[in-house]
């Protein structure tokens, strides 16, 4: 039997585990108590869903469920090697809740303010940061299109941000309609802007050459690319300078990322930045209108992201639903605060009892004393007392106590 | 696009999903809190594992993952049916506990004592209770051959029902070794007792004349089968009284059992009673020794289960290491408590705050102070205020205010 865990899956040790636990119940913590509701939904879906959702290159990635007994043998004698499955592994949550809500909304709030921790799996080629089964931590309001769900959704995930102390961070803001305002009029078709945004989206790893050497490679007109190069080289480029290049019909989006921003800078009360950024592009396909992400100043790169999709839910619906949602990084966050060996302040503190099997029972009742405050493992005396401390105290273990020896708990090395 | 979930598997309303939630942190709180580890393994295995696992029924229903790109062609090609899929979904969590134990032992403490909650998959034939994708909730001691570990077992389980207020149990125990030892004095082959315990299991539901005529159809003689009759016969055995009917050399197990009892009882100080139960016999092939299940007085029927496996964790370390478990049957104590309308005295409190779009940042300031005590959605001020408070009414919320209109939460109609 293989003792490994199958490729870009993990194990996940006690300490390891008691930290995700912990991130997660603090997020999750963070996000009930402003008033969003937590929702579940299998990890299962229909193969048929899967496949037509706009997931993008995710489409290509989704582990597929094998057919049984009958279904399988005339599935493999049609000889249609499409039709060997008819359900599949979600690749994200926020289909599964385009789908739950189209199934539930009769029963649901509205506006509905829901949150997803869950896991997600992608048959992503295995390297490192590339999991195949990851947690992601969503919020999303469906069914207002007021821009007061931005600016929610923005102080929400800043507030869990904080509340697992992750610190140093800026909140970037753009919209979708701004960026295709702007293509349209320096010159690309319209149905050139999609392909422009995935190049203009990679500025941050390729540079402005790698961005307007891509684009010459597509063939777009030299003007048109000359003109955007000469956008692109603006340094700083603030709200009202983009003003002068957004159609006049579009300027109400300027208005509105100029409100979200202005009225989030005021709940952020300076714990964090809220700025425009126009090279912000996020590359989901489905975003439609404003669009959103959390840099970490500290460690370089995007820990949060999200923006509006109203177009996803009707799939479902047949009626178009407003909709907006934030993803927080969990992987990133658990994978950065993990080499940096953070241990929560309030985490439990774990004692190790240790008894003679004869007084089992009495050492009990004392170990539920200790409960009291700490999480208490009995352990029967090990022969080598030294070696079995030395190897808690390196597991993060806080103290221990013999029963019979002495009555207060002795600390260990590191406390 | 479909709007259900796959058959089988289900959506989780708000309220649903809370008392979920509530549940699974009670019962995880209480095993920390009693020295076990929480462990996180991937919900997807080695198929060769899991084919390979002593899972009886079980390995009929496992789902499978299909291969992908050039490994599926060449698997089609190939006209092999099983080598389409080199991966599955885990049906249960005891066969991943084993994999990683031997993938980690180096890591951790001995005896070590695990927590997996989680999610499980087996393609059952949908009926009422029967879910495809569903959450198990073990705890386990690997390492240690002590009756102590059943002893906490049963004692920690006990806990965590009685920490959601599941009273008006009892737990049952009885050892796999007396049970054989009884059948083959009786005059059962070693190789018949398998399967005359799996008949015997179904006591509960055909009764003693039910059992006796399975076993006459499997054509075992005449007198051993009147012999066995005879035995199961005699009213309320006790484990004074079965004693007579074991082997010298296997009267250990029924001192071993009578311990158990003896110090779980003292443990209970009342609040359940621990007690013998000779047609006690658990399904799973893999128990070797004592086999232990809580059964609900209010309820009827089994809420927890749980045995020695000595032999499991050995396919995969090349050595044998000792192990018990107990897992609660998260799923029916749901379905109990869900069926109940059981609200939970400590869950979170669910506010609305309501406001004008012109007064939001100030609202969610009214807000933040709100979330010392409460959970608090915000949401704009309805048209139809009275159509949406009996809607939130119904969904368990606690209260609501008008920001700008009164200072106090309003109790809702339940309250």
């Amino acid at each position: 039997m293989k003792t490994t865990t199958v490729k870009g899956t993990n194990d996940y040790l006690p300490k390891e585990a008691a930290l995700r636990d912990y991130l997660q119940n603090k997020i999750l913590n963070t996000y009930i108590n402003n008033g969003f509701e937590h929702i579940i939904t299998p990890a299962i879906e229909d193969a048929e869903n899967l496949d037509k959702s706009e997931g993008g290159e995710n489409l290509n990635l989704i582990f597929k469920i094998l057919k049984r007994g009958d279904k399988l043998t005339k599935a493999i004698e049609s000889g249609n090697m499409d039709s060997l499955s008819d359900m599949g592994l979600r690749y994200d949550l926020t289909l599964p809740l385009s789908r739950y809500y189209a199934n539930n909304k009769a029963n649901l709030n509205l506006p509905f303010k829901a949150i997803q921790i869950d896991r997600v799996y992608r048959a992503e080629r295995p390297q490192k940061g590339r999991l195949r089964e990851f947690v992601q931590c969503d919020i999303d309001i469906l069914g207002s299109s007021s821009s007061s769900c931005e600016i929610e959704l923005i102080y929400t995930t800043a507030k869990a941000l904080l509340a697992i102390e992750i610190e140093e961070f800026r909140v970037k803001v753009n919209d979708r309609r701004i960026l295709n305002s702007i293509l349209k009029n320096i010159g690309f078709a319209q149905e050139e802007l999609e392909s422009v945004c995935i190049i203009f989206d990679k500025m941050d790893k390729i540079g402005k050459d790698g961005v307007i050497e891509e684009l010459a490679k597509k063939e777009y007109s030299e003007n048109v690319i000359s003109k955007f190069e000469e956008f692109i080289s603006i340094p700083d480029m603030s709200l009202d300078r983009v003003r002068e290049f957004v159609s006049e019909d579009d300027r109400c989006y300027v208005d509105n990322v100029s409100e979200i921003i202005a009225k989030s800078l005021k709940l952020a009360a300076g714990k964090y930045d809220v700025v425009f950024d126009i090279s912000l592009v996020r590359g989901q396909g489905y975003y439609t209108g404003t669009i959103f992400e959390v840099e970490s100043l500290k460690f370089k790169g995007a820990i949060a992201g999200g923006g509006r999709y109203d177009n996803l839910i009707g799939k479902f619906t047949g009626e178009s639903v407003a909709a907006v949602g934030f993803s927080i990084g969990f992987e990133r966050i658990y994978s950065i605060l993990s080499e940096q060996n953070y241990v929560p302040k309030d985490i439990v503190k774990k004692v190790v009892l240790f008894y003679n099997e004869d007084e089992y029972t009495d050492a009990v009742m004392k170990a539920d004393e200790l409960r009291k405050e700490y999480a208490v493992t009995m352990i029967e005396r090990p022969k080598k007392l030294g070696k079995y401390l030395a190897k808690i105290e390196a597991q993060g273990y806080y103290g221990f106590l013999v029963y019979g020896e002495a009555d207060e708990i002795k600390l260990l090395g590191h406390n």
